[in-house]
């Protein structure tokens, strides 16, 4: 059996390395920009460029090595019309779940605001907040929301979850699709998107939707920039309605310098690390799916391109 | 029934009007320095003095308003030989476990490495820390103690346990006694401190046993600051064999300024926050506990004077 693996970053060779351990047999097979594909069965690969789609019409299924499928949807018609499977929870919930978790926590203990005072040598309790008013709203109740929400309930946090058909979780009052949206917002005070990439997300979250969330909301974006009107959010954080964001991720990335929310102190910026792919977890998933899907069997994260996820 | 009520920094109010609620026909009796106290048949109290102590031969029992009972017990043969019984878990054990999951979240997560940077407008993942090489050492293993635990185990922190008789407590590596602290010191690379402050656990983090602890391991103490020597920890941070500390005790509160954990950037200050007594259900169990004494019956947390807590 012949696998393509390709990274747009061009990072496979540790990839290969655990992948021919994990499918012993498998011949993997390179391709660089410009050149022609050898025939493949199948295609482990991230970030493919346009030309390399273009050459994957004879393979039998694509693999992804993350879980989002948005770098590849986004080339809709060019894609070859052959299942393309994402990465489920390959050690991403649980980094997920800390990172939330943590800046949860960070807001609603004020360490924030604990370690600005250090920096002036000031001893001084603040008043604490009082948990019953301090819902976490969870946009996105997948495998990673699922996980994410588990933690905050932990801390006993109010959790409510937004999903775009309705979900049954212990202990989480659920929403469900954009007519609920609004109402979802109006009692969120810490909101956190863990939502895939798709048409229906994308801009999701904008100045009206983000002005519905009550005044002292705190915004944790995980999932993708393009989600969050930027400017709107700034705008809401400096206006005083947002108290502040926690922010993984960006429109662009890296995040250029100059850039706004580099000078907003109420804005936490991290560079998109809030939940690396573990490459032996990534490899040993995909060889699963890849013998199952070679069984006939059916194979879980299968994207629907319908969904976009 | 008469009941004293008494704190050191005046605040009685609210709690005169919470235990009236909870034990309704109760007469509360105030005392202020150099008064003489009315006939009592208990004591509620916070931080008492000599003279306040003097008086309480006649009481039942001593119900204080917090769980430590270091800031009584140092009056040793100045105490009435009456029966103290501390608070239990009043809300606290959930957030010792929001304050110790949130600073070990931020040093195994490099959150404060990612602020740095940020400040800098730097955009620069760093190689994540291998949570199996991540051991999170827990010294007490009391109802907080049991509870930060299980807030570890949630995210899959290697836990290991210390505590003066062995405890038996799922997915923790448990030692016990002065003869294993070494070994336990040894394999810790989070060392956390919830130990009741006693004469054996005085100065117990000196020089010697921090050093015990692996290169880069991290310190948290929400216990009591004199179970840590301070300078001794300041000069391990210094030479970089311990990599940094979270405080939220120390010898002398509030920290004076100058004091140079103040000026250390790898030593994270908070003023004493890390569990606030939650006045209701403090108030709630102590007149469940008085309830029960006053019954006859056994009750939770009775202050044992030779362990010293």
């Amino acid at each position: 059996m012949r696998v393509l693996l390709y990274r747009g970053d061009g990072r496979t060779g540790p990839w290969a390395e655990d992948l021919a351990q994990a499918l012993p047999g498998v011949e993997t097979v390179c391709w660089r920009e410009g050149g022609m594909l050898a025939p493949c069965d199948y295609a482990v690969l991230w970030e493919p460029s346009p030309a390399l789609l273009a050459q994957l019409a004879g393979v039998k299924a694509v693999f992804l090595m993350g879980a989002g499928a948005d770098a590849i949807l986004k080339f809709g018609d060019a894609l070859p019309s052959v299942p393309i499977v994402r990465l489920g929870d390959a050690g991403m919930a649980v980094q997920m779940a800390e990172y939330v978790a943590y800046a949860c926590l960070r807001y609603f203990r004020r360490f924030d605001e604990y370690e600005e005072q250090a920096r002036h040598g000031l001893w001084s309790p603040l008043p604490a907040y009082a948990k019953e008013e301090f819902t976490v709203g969870v946009m996105g109740l997948g495998k990673l929301g699922s996980r994410v929400v588990e933690a905050l309930r932990g801390f006993g946090f109010p959790v409510r979850g937004w999903s775009r058909t309705l979900k049954d979780l212990a202990g989480v009052d659920c929403f469900a699709g954009m007519e609920a949206l609004d109402d979802f917002l109006r009692g969120t005070r810490v909101l956190v998107s863990l939502l895939p990439l798709t048409p229906d997300t994308s801009h999701l979250l904008d100045r009206r939707r983000l002005s519905t969330l009550p005044k002292g909301a705190y915004v944790i974006n995980v999932a993708r920039g393009a989600q969050i009107a930027e400017p709107d959010l700034l705008a809401l954080i400096r206006a005083g309605h947002i108290a502040g964001a926690t922010l993984d991720v960006f429109r662009n990335e890296p995040l250029p310098a100059p850039h706004p929310f580099w000078e907003e102190p109420r804005i936490t910026i991290t560079p998109h690390i809030s939940a690396l792919t573990v490459r032996a977890e990534a490899v040993r998933q995909i060889a699963l799916k890849l013998a199952a899907f070679e069984a006939g069997q059916p194979v879980d994260d299968t994207v629907d391109r319908n969904l976009g996820y």
